[in-house]
């Protein structure tokens, strides 16, 4: 039995994925993988993802360079969700140049944008 | 406008929580919450989800006694999904009397349950 039979992907054939950043411990953002993009996520030691939107496997910083070494691969105790650990290159995991894409905190009766823009994401993504 | 129209709940009408420790770091455990869920939270100070099994909203901690106070709720970038960081009331997330439902850690090509258990999960779920 492969350890890819443990894990409880969805009837699109995908898992939800949290990355974590090893060093911060900030929670960096939640996507998707599917059995492939774990399968070279742990084989490769880079994070790999399923991209939805573009129905294919997505390995993270393909275009802003801001790729994620693998530190750990956690799965949780249903098995419909794992954990990458994670060294984020850049210190940059969100589009819009921010370290964690939860850059929206809740107060006052609203989201408030509370975390700095690390680097211009017109510029990530020209790279 | 509503605080929640900028959350993008699915066709379920559900967004994905992740809950983690605030002292620790620790991811502790991937749920969903839907509209009502997040209300409550935000206006109780107490973890709330939307348990799919149980089709009915889950205040954590109900059974348990594990209950989580929030400290901060946060949203991500495309807002689809939220991040409750929270106080783990007896230190245990997990049904299986771990602290996080992350427990099994990938090595060897194979998943090992790495973290301790702290309490007898037969017990947690009689009080």
């Amino acid at each position: 039995m492969s350890w890819l039979d443990e894990v409880r992907f969805d009837d699109r054939g995908l898992v939800t994925v949290i990355a974590q950043d090893a060093a911060s411990g900030r929670v960096l953002m939640v996507a998707w993988a599917n059995a492939e993009a774990l399968a070279e996520t742990a084989s490769t030691g880079r994070a790999v993802y399923y991209s939805r939107s573009r129905s294919r496997l997505w390995r993270k910083g393909e275009e802003s360079g801001h790729s994620q070494q693998l530190r750990e691969l956690r799965l949780d105790c249903d098995g419909d969700a794992v954990l990458y650990l994670v060294e984020q290159g850049g210190g940059v995991a969100c589009h819009t140049g921010r370290e964690s894409c939860f850059f929206r905190r809740f107060g006052d009766g609203k989201w408030q944008a509370v975390d700095p823009v690390l680097e211009d994401p017109e510029l990530v993504y020209r790279k």
